[in-house]
């Protein structure tokens, strides 16, 4: 498994002349890092005096963002196998009639999966975003930067789990789950792209306060 | 060291209620993965029959996306090392004056390394954007979504670098070098942003050509 080699093991077998792991599984992996820096905002902020007033408010988001985060944790290896099974389809015989549509089938089959995987990636993230911003707004003010770059990592996660749907959707024959597929990243992106600028905006103000 | 732990031990210990590791060392692996996606893409263009013309390119970026993922790979620990310092010069002696000068001295100078770190970091995502671009322009156009998470990820690592400079600015007494770091960051910023969104576009471009 991927998230049992060390952090060195994983950037260099992503550097290497194998195509998997590659931007997918980077994408859960950034996912998985801002959920993570979203529970641990919390957890600096739980048991703190000043905070309070917030605990429970705290105590329920990092219940969520733990949930969360296991799931883009998880993803980080279902893509690489998603991307495996689509290259073994590839490499499926191709002599007889019968073996060409079987191939075709299997090929499309797992390329759909592949669309899926990334998808599942930009829905997780977007979830992620209240639980942002309240920690923004309402978290301790020592990791207001660390708000910042969860933000970030979730809006990076997101927008590269939308350029692996796209790749993909590019060989898929179904047209109405094409279509379906690309006004939702479409419209997922959107919501991305507004909130998380809103949420550094937040963050950007509080660093001049804090300063 | 953090490398040294599986990626699953490098969450965990993220989302921990320890502040260290935190945004700083995520922002350098951030880049340290966009520099090692910028390699992978240099790989799997080398050799290929149709990519014979950009092969001298592609080996030249390779060798220089390699030594950037080094340096932001080292930056990870050295992060997490320099925060830590500076939370051991908050907990020294303040009972004489001369204790007290002498934490505070120690606090400034921590604080200014905790400053220069995340600095660093955005100076070598910058350095990595001619090479994105080029494999975004010339690389194997199987990989156009990897050079596109490439640049979203290093576009996330300089704007967390920078978040991380910003609120180590805030706890700095020399005013000539919060001045003229903030400058410099915002001057890194704006071209960082600038020419993600230039690269991104191509991306989008070619993968509208690709479907």
């Amino acid at each position: 498994m991927l998230t049992s080699k060390t952090v060195n093991e994983f950037i260099n077998e992503l550097a290497s002349s194998s195509p998997a792991p590659g931007g997918g599984s980077v994408a859960s992996l950034a996912g998985a890092l801002g959920a993570a820096l979203t529970s641990m905002v919390c957890n600096l902020t739980i048991g703190k005096k000043k905070y309070a007033g917030v605990q429970a408010e705290m105590e329920s988001v990092v219940k969520q963002s733990e949930k969360l985060r296991s799931s883009l944790t998880a993803l980080i290896d279902e893509d690489t196998n998603a991307f495996n099974a689509v290259m073994s389809s590839f490499a499926m015989p191709k002599e007889t009639e019968a073996q060409k549509n079987e191939r075709t089938a299997a090929i499309q089959h797992a390329t759909k999966n592949a669309t899926v995987i990334p998808l599942r990636v930009m829905q997780l993230c977007e979830q992620m975003l209240p639980f942002v911003r309240l920690i923004a707004e309402k978290g301790n003010v020592n990791s207001i930067s660390d708000a910042g770059v969860a933000a970030l990592m979730l809006h990076a996660a997101c927008m590269s789990a939308k350029l692996n749907v796209q790749i993909n959707l590019g060989s898929l024959l179904d047209a109405e789950f094409v279509r379906k597929t690309g006004v939702q990243i479409d419209e997922i992106g959107e919501r991305m792209e507004r909130e998380c600028q809103n949420i550094l905006r937040h963050v950007n103000e509080s660093l001049n306060t804090y300063q």
